[in-house]
C-alpha cells in the first residue's frame, strides 16, 4: 500500500501521476524525449539504459516496465534484456552501449563518479556528445524515478504478464496523459 | 570544463539546457510546479528541501543555487540556510519542515530507505498527503539534477556571489525559458 493515499489503485508510477497531474506531465515530456528521440542512441538502447540503472537501484515496477517496454523493440528477446540488467560486460550489445552503460552506472553511484577515461572510452567507440548527454541524463532521470517509485511505496504488481502488456502500449503510444488518465483497470493493471 | 562541448559558456545546468532545449522545457516545467507552487508547503521550504538534498549529493552548484534562492524568501538569512543544508534537526524551522527534511533524505539514499514511522511522523505534524509526495519528488528530482550536473562536470562558479544574483531571479521569475535562452554574460555569469 502506498505511503499516501493517491486515490485510485493505479499500479506503480501510474498510480502517483494521477495522484499529481501536473508534476506528470512534465515527467511523461522528459521521459518521451529521453527514451523515445531518434537521433542518436535507439530507442532499445534508451529503454536498456532505463532498465540497467533501474536494476542497480533495485526499483522492480521500474526495471520490469522498462525492460518489457526494451524487449518490445529487441524482438521479445527477454534474455537479452535479463542479461543487460545483470550482466552488461558480458552481453551481446555494442562496445559503444557497453561504454555509454558504464557511465550511467556511474551515475547511478553518483554525479562525481563518471571519470573522464570513461567519456575517452565512450567516444572511442564513436559516441557524440548528445549521446553521452542523453546517457548522463537517462541515467539521472531514472535516479528520480526510481525514488519516487519506491520512495513512496508505490503499488508494484507482481505478475510480470502485466508488464508486458504495458511495456506493448509503451513501445506503440509513449509516455503520454494516457499513462494516468485511463480508468483503472479490473481485470489486468497495466502498468508505465 | 565540462566533459561534452555544450558549445556556450554559460554555467551551471543553463549551460546543459542551452545544449539539449527539448529536455530543458520539461525539465523546467518539473522545477516550476515543485519549487513554486503555493499549496501545501511554501516556496521557502521546498527550496531547503532541495537545497539540503543537493547537500548531501555533494552538487556544490546545486546546493549554492538553490540555497540562494531559499535565502530570498527567508529575508536574506544565509546562517538559516546554512544551518538546515548542515544540521537541519537543530535549526530553528518548524518540526514539520524537520520531518519532511528527514523523509527527504531518506530519498536521497534510495526510494526503499523511507520508513513507515518518517511518514507517520511528518503526519503528526500536521503533513499532508501532498505535502509528502512533493516532499519525495522534490527529493527524487534532486537526485537528477545533482547528477546531471556533477555527471556532466558542468561548469561550477566559485565566486558565491554570483549566486545571490541568480537566486533574486529566480525567486522573481522562476524556472522558465530564460534560464537558458539568455545570452552568456561577460562580466559576472549568472546561475539558476
Amino acid at each position: 500500500m502506498p505511503h499516501i493515499n493517491v486515490n485510485n489503485d493505479l499500479p506503480g508510477i501510474r498510480g502517483l501521476m494521477a495522484f499529481r497531474p501536473e508534476t506528470a506531465d512534465a515527467m511523461g515530456a522528459l521521459a518521451n524525449i529521453l527514451l523515445r528521440d531518434d537521433e542518436g542512441i535507439s530507442r532499445a538502447e534508451r529503454e536498456l539504459i532505463a532498465t540497467h540503472v533501474s536494476y542497480l537501484n533495485d526499483c522492480f515496477y521500474c526495471h520490469s516496465s522498462h525492460g518489457a517496454t526494451a524487449c518490445q523493440y529487441l524482438d521479445g528477446d527477454k534474455a537479452l534484456v535479463d542479461q543487460v540488467r545483470k550482466d552488461y560486460p558480458n552481453a551481446p550489445i555494442s562496445d559503444k552501449l557497453k561504454a555509454l552503460i558504464a557511465i550511467a552506472a556511474s551515475v547511478q553511484k553518483s554525479g562525481k563518479a563518471v571519470t573522464p577515461e570513461q567519456i575517452e572510452a565512450a567516444r572511442r567507440q564513436g559516441a557524440t556528445d548528445l549521446e553521452i548527454h542523453d546517457t548522463v541524463l537517462i541515467a539521472a532521470a531514472f535516479c528520480m524515478f526510481n525514488r519516487y517509485v519506491d520512495g513512496l511505496a508505490a503499488t508494484t504488481p507482481t505478475d510480470l504478464s502485466t508488464y508486458d502488456t504495458r511495456g506493448r502500449q509503451i513501445a506503440e503510444k509513449g509516455y503520454g496523459k494516457h499513462i494516468f488518465s485511463t480508468p483503472s483497470e479490473t481485470v489486468a493493471p497495466l502498468v508505465l
